[in-house]
C-alpha cells in the first residue's frame, strides 16, 4: 500500500507518525491530509532509513537543495558534500538532477547515505541510453522511470503535461525563451523528431503502475514554467497547468501520491493568482514552486529574486521551496553557492510560515527578539537560523563593550533602554 | 525657494528638469509632484554639484546607502570607500550616521566629495556637545540641526513624532523592544530625564524656519519603529505615525519638503496595511522604509529578510528603501557588506518597479531575457544589475562549450530548443 492507499483506509503509517511529530500535530491530522491529497510524504519502500516529510497544506513549508553532476562538472565527492551541508542545515529534500552518462550509482549511493527524501528527474537518463533520442521508444522513457524507482528515489519529476497541444502553442511563438526546463525539452525534442505524443502523458497508466508498486510519489514537472518574467502566465503555462490538474485526479485514482511544481519566473503581482490557479485546477495538491524569479536582471542574485518570490508564493499557498542559488543562470553550483541557496530558500520559508501562522513559527521569532531585548549574544547565535556566519561577523568586528556590536557602539537604543528602565 | 514653494508657484526649477530627464517624465509632471507634495528632490543649496534625485509617487523606487563612523570603528577611510562603493553601484543616496565625537569634519568633507544627496541625523551630536544628555536644551537640539543645514546636509531624521504621549504608551510594556531607534531612544531618554516635551516636536516652527532657509527635506523618523515582527502595527507605532502626519501638514504649509520613515520588522501579511496607513495618515507623503525584514531569525542575512520586505513595500507605494547590509544587528558593515546590501535593495527596487509598471522596468528585463534565449553571454553580463560577480562565477567555472553554461552543458534546454527551431 501507499502511504496515500493506507491514509484512505483509515491507517496511520509510521511515516504520518513521524511527520506528526515533526510538525507538532495530531497523526490523524496527518493522516486525514494525505487521503485527502491535500499532503504527500514523499518515502519509496526501497528507500531505508528514509526520513518522512510531509509537504502539503498547513505544514512547514519545506525546502529542496539540486545537486548532481553534469556534463562539465562530474566529481561526485562534491555532489555528496552539498547533500550532507543540506542535511545540515536544515534542507528537507534532495533532488539529484544528474545528466551525464550513467546516472544510476551516483544515485544509488546518494540514496543509501542520505536520510532526506530523494527526487530525480527520470527523462535527464535519456541521452545515457546508447541511442540518439529519436530512436527512444515509449518504453525506453518507461524503463528509465522504472529504474530510478527500484533505486528508491523518494519522488520523481515527470514532464507529463507537455503535450502535441502545447507544442502547437509554442509554435505562436509568443514567448521570448520558449522552453526552458531541460527536461521537457527534451521531450518536446522527441515529440518533434518522432511525431508521437509525450510518452509519461501517453502511457500515464502504466506510470501509475511503478509509481505505486514502490510508492514513489509523482512531482508533475511545469516544462512550460516562464523562463522570463515576460513569458509568465501565457496560455502554454496554464494549458499545461490544466493538463497537469487532470493528472492529479487519475494519479489520486490509482493510490498515487502526487504534487505540482510551479514557475519560474514572474513579476510580484502574478504571484498570488498563480498560486490560486495551481490549487483550484489541480484540486488542492501540494504546489512545488521553482522560484518564483521576480526579475531578470540579477545573476549571481537569483537566491534573491528567487527568496521574494518563494516567500511570496508560500504565504499564498504554495507548499514546498526548490532553492535557487546564486549560481542560477550562471554555473553549477559550488558548495558555497549550495549553502547561500539554502539560507535564502530557509528564510522565504520561513518568513511564509509566520506569515501564514504556522504553530510554532511565532515562538522562534520571539525567542530571538527576546534574546536581542536582553543583548544576550550567546542566545542571538543560537536562536541564529544559521549561527556561523553572524559569529564569524562579530569575531572580526570586536566591539569596546562586549555587550553590544560595533554597529551603534555605545550608542546602543537596546542598552540604552534597558539602562533607563530596566526591561524585565 | 525650496523645491516646494518654486512648485507651487508653477516654476520648474533646474532640479525637476534633472528627475524628469532621469526618470524619462515630462518635467512638468515632476513639477506637479512635488507641488502636491507626493514627491520631494532633496537637495541643500548648500550642496554644490548634488545631483537631483526624486523621491515620490510613480518614480522609480530609489535606494539608500548608509555608512559614518562610529564609536568602535573610526576609519574615515573606509566609509569615504562606501559612499565611492554606492555611487559606483547605483545607489540614489546616502545617509551618514556617524555618531562619535565632533561628526562635523566627516560630514562636510563626505558633502564635498559626493554627487549623492546626503542624509544624517542630526540628534547623533547629541553625545558630542560636552554636556551630559540631560543638560541639553532645546536650543542644543535645533543648533545640532542648524550645523548640518549650514553644512549643505540634503535630508534629515528628524524624530519629531515621539512624544511625552508615546512615553506613556512605552511604559505600558508590551514590546519585546521598546525603542530600537539611536536618535528615538536618546530623546527618549532626554524626555524621560528632563520631564520635558520632545524638542523637536515642540519646536517644530522653528525646525521648519532651519529646513526652509538651505531647502532641507525633512525625513520624518519612526522612533517607535518596530525591531521585532512581534511589535509590528502596535498602538505605540500607529500613535506616532499619526503624529507624523499632522507634522506632515504643517511642513508643507512652510514650504518645507517632507518624507515620512517607516518600520522596521514585521509579518509579511502586515506590510500592505503599514504602506497604506503611512500614505493616508501622512497625505501622501513619500515612504522611507527601513527594511521591512521580515523575520527576526536570519541575522548575518538581513539583506535578504529586508529584500522581501522592501520588495512587498514598494510594490505595495513605498518610494524610498534603506539598504539593509548582512551586518545588520550584527556588527558595523564592511565594503563587503555594503557591496550585498546595496545589490539586494536595488533588486528589491526594481522588482517593485516592474510589480508597478514604471516606465522602462520592463525594457531592462526583456533585454536579460533576450540576451538569455540567444545565448548571448556577452550582453548577459552587460544587461546584469552587478556584472560583475557573474562574470567571476562564470570565468571559476568554465563550461566545455561557450555557448552554454556548466549548470547543464549540452544539456542546456536553450541550446536544444535553438537547434530545433532557431529562434529569430
Amino acid at each position: 500500500m501507499t502511504q496515500l492507499e493506507a491514509a484512505r483506509k483509515g491507517i496511520i503509517t509510521p511515516e504520518m507518525e513521524e511527520v506528526a511529530r515533526n510538525e507538532g500535530r495530531a497523526p490523524e491530522e496527518i493522516r486525514a491530509l494525505v487521503a485527502e491529497g491535500a499532503a504527500v510524504i514523499p518515502a519509496n519502500r526501497n528507500h531505508s532509513g528514509v526520513s518522512a516529510c510531509g509537504i502539503g497544506r498547513g505544514l512547514r513549508t519545506k525546502v529542496n537543495v539540486n545537486l548532481g553532476i553534469s556534463p562539465d562538472c562530474r566529481n561526485h565527492e562534491v555532489e555528496f558534500a552539498k547533500a550532507e551541508l543540506a542535511e545540515r542545515m536544515g534542507a528537507n529534500a534532495l533532488m539529484d538532477l544528474s545528466c551525464e552518462g550513467d546516472t544510476r550509482p551516483f544515485r544509488k549511493a546518494l540514496i543509501a547515505r542520505t536520510r532526506l527524501p530523494v527526487g530525480t528527474v527520470p527523462v535527464y537518463d535519456a541521452e545515457g541510453m546508447g541511442k540518439s533520442l529519436e530512436d527512444l521508444t515509449a518504453d525506453d522513457f518507461l524503463s528509465m522511470l522504472a529504474r530510478h524507482a527500484e533505486d528508491g528515489v523518494d519522488f520523481v519529476t515527470l514532464h507529463a503535461g507537455i503535450t502535441r497541444e502545447c507544442l502547437d502553442l509554442l509554435e505562436e511563438g509568443e514567448r521570448i525563451m520558449p522552453v526552458v526546463s531541460r527536461g521537457g525539452s527534451l521531450i518536446a525534442e522527441w515529440m518533434r523528431k518522432t511525431g508521437e505524443e509525450n510518452p509519461f502523458y501517453a502511457c500515464f497508466d502504466r506510470v501509475l503502475e511503478i509509481c505505486r508498486e514502490y510508492d514513489v510519489t509523482i512531482s508533475l514537472g511545469d516544462a512550460c514554467r516562464p523562463g522570463a518574467v515576460h513569458d509568465a502566465t501565457d496560455s502554454l503555462q496554464i494549458q499545461e497547468l490544466i493538463t497537469l490538474g487532470r493528472l492529479v485526479k487519475r494519479a489520486r485514482k490509482a493510490g498515487v501520491q502526487v504534487m505540482v511544481e510551479g514557475p519560474g519566473h514572474m513579476r510580484l503581482p502574478e504571484i498570488e493568482a498563480n498560486v490560486l490557479l495551481q490549487k483550484k485546477l489541480c484540486h488542492g495538491a501540494p504546489f512545488y514552486v521553482l522560484g518564483p524569479v521576480v526579475t531578470d536582471v540579477a545573476p549571481g542574485y537569483d537566491h534573491i529574486t528567487s527568496a521574494i518570490g518563494g516567500a511570496l508564493a508560500a504565504w499564498f499557498g504554495a507548499d514546498f521551496l526548490c532553492y535557487v542559488t546564486p549560481a542560477e543562470h550562471v554555473r553549477l553550483p559550488t558548495l558555497e553557492d549550495v549553502r547561500e541557496g539554502i539560507i535564502a530558500a530557509r528564510i522565504a520559508a520561513h518568513a511564509a510560515d509566520l506569515a501564514k501562522g504556522i504553530p510554532g513559527a511565532e515562538a522562534w521569532d520571539r525567542c530571538m527578539s527576546e534574546a536581542r531585548g536582553r543583548l544576550d549574544w550567546d542566545a542571538m547565535m543560537e536562536e541564529a537560523l544559521d549561527p556561523e556566519k553572524p559569529s564569524r561577523m562579530r569575531a572580526e568586528s570586536v566591539p569596546g563593550d562586549p555587550r553590544v556590536c560595533t554597529m551603534c557602539g555605545r550608542m546602543c537604543s537596546i542598552k540604552r533602554m534597558q539602562e533607563a528602565a530596566p526591561h524585565p
